[in-house]
């Protein structure tokens, strides 16, 4: 059965001017929705991954933006028809209008913002190697391209502690590919993520330019958590102290030469290959 | 000796409708010439590196465009004195309008295009290792990380094959933050590259999804060339057969969750950790 559509012809439909209004933080906070554009990142959103010990983001898709003139092939009403939520239907440029991007492909979802604080009491138990923390990060585009990079290195669980964006901007959403909805992402205090990890016999590494050890030395395939800085200010000193160590990456040239997101991907990679 | 100022005060001014024309690669072409933003990036530039077995490419500067009201600091005015060359002072207004960030610092460079063409009798024996090759990339700021990127995992020699773009567009430079001019970068045929490279004793490998080997299988301690293909489209099929093995980074998740820079820089750091 297919779900009930509205069909909107007008620039002018309040359900526009809703949808676009959610690409300012302090409406999404306000309305308690966010933002999914394009069929792979709303069928992510949808599928989740609820197999390993710490399910991904429980995401509940409220309402189906579509325009099927964009659509690219034939999946895309298999998938409306999965999504079970109101459903409008806009012509082309008014869809163009909405979408975040150069060539949209139909489809905009509005998403109940779910509680993204990692709960400590359902979930005590960790085994998952290895573990990401990234500290205060400030571009949400670096955090898409860490979240996307991260889930091909088979990182268990991603904890972002004080973060300077909101987890759900649309750039994360984007720039994730939209693994922050199959790679499990939650937010937590560096607090109680070192003590909760600490205590679950996690060796915990900060990874800095002025690290003490060689990035591959550690053994990584015990129990390891990464712990990275934001891009501007790097770690705090607090997290530098409170890690069992502290780990550099050799660089030649200049000291900028990687940006946060390449400095993950080769620690995460390192860590793959370690375990063989 | 202060070099010999001339004052711009109207956006008008021929010389600022030029130096925005550079933006465009047809107006590159035709004056043979391109643009160079920043302190840091200017400073590479003029620097360069001459002491590897190859050098860097040979930039000239031709005449610099510089807003003292955005310098940041107090060097700025030493790089001016070291450029010998002609310099306009613009105010911040019209300074604003031909750079190409959000916060300028106030110094452009237009430099004469150097011959990028790698010149394979002039330097016709290579001890670098790794050298990395790049065939048929597409995006600008794609190729500015992995120099970046590449400068810092030691790479020797960067060879470019069949480019999409123009090497000398302004996003290359500003995403590689100048190692443009110091990592040496040349263009070179396909045939040419691996034809002298496995003359002197190079292994190939192609780097795509495809690879048969695990890409930390091979000995990275002998002579290696990685080589990566487009965003879009990967490695040509001559490319592939071309090359001595292929190689493949192991991907949880979806197989698109590496990007081309990300791939380069966790194959790189592989070498540099097995070199030691």
């Amino acid at each position: 059965m297919r779900n009930q559509r509205q069909y909107i012809t007008s620039f002018s439909n309040p359900k526009v001017k809703w949808v676009s209004s959610l690409k300012e933080k302090r409406n999404r906070d306000e309305e308690k929705k966010f933002f999914i554009e394009g069929f792979r990142e709303i069928q992510k959103a949808v599928s989740g991954s609820r197999n390993g010990s710490v399910p991904s983001l429980e995401i509940k898709i409220h309402s189906l933006f579509i325009s099927p003139d964009c659509f690219l092939g034939e999946n895309e009403e298999k998938l409306i028809e999965k999504v079970k939520c109101p459903v409008y239907e806009l012509p082309k440029k008014i869809f163009e209008k909405i979408s975040y991007r150069d060539r949209p492909d139909g489809l905009i979802a509005v998403a109940e913002t779910p509680n993204a604080h990692y709960n400590w009491e359902n979930f005590p138990k960790l085994d998952l190697n290895p573990i990401l923390i990234i500290e205060g990060v400030e571009k949400p585009g670096n955090l898409g391209t860490i979240l996307r990079t991260a889930e091909g290195a088979g990182v268990g669980l991603v904890l972002i502690t004080d973060p300077r964006i909101d987890l759900f901007n649309p750039n994360v959403v984007r720039a994730s590919t939209g693994t922050l909805f199959t790679l499990p992402t939650y937010i937590s205090s560096l607090e109680e993520t070192i003590s909760h990890l600490t205590k679950q016999d996690y060796r915990i590494y900060a990874v800095t330019p002025e690290g003490k050890t060689l990035y591959t030395k550690p053994d990584m395939k015990k129990k390891s958590a990464f712990l990275f800085g934001s891009e501007q200010y790097g770690l705090t000193p607090n997290a530098k102290e409170k890690s069992h160590d502290t780990l550099y990456l050799p660089m030649f040239g200049e000291a900028d030469s990687l940006n946060l997101a390449m400095s993950c991907g080769i620690v995460l990679y390192e860590s793959l290959r370690q375990k063989g």
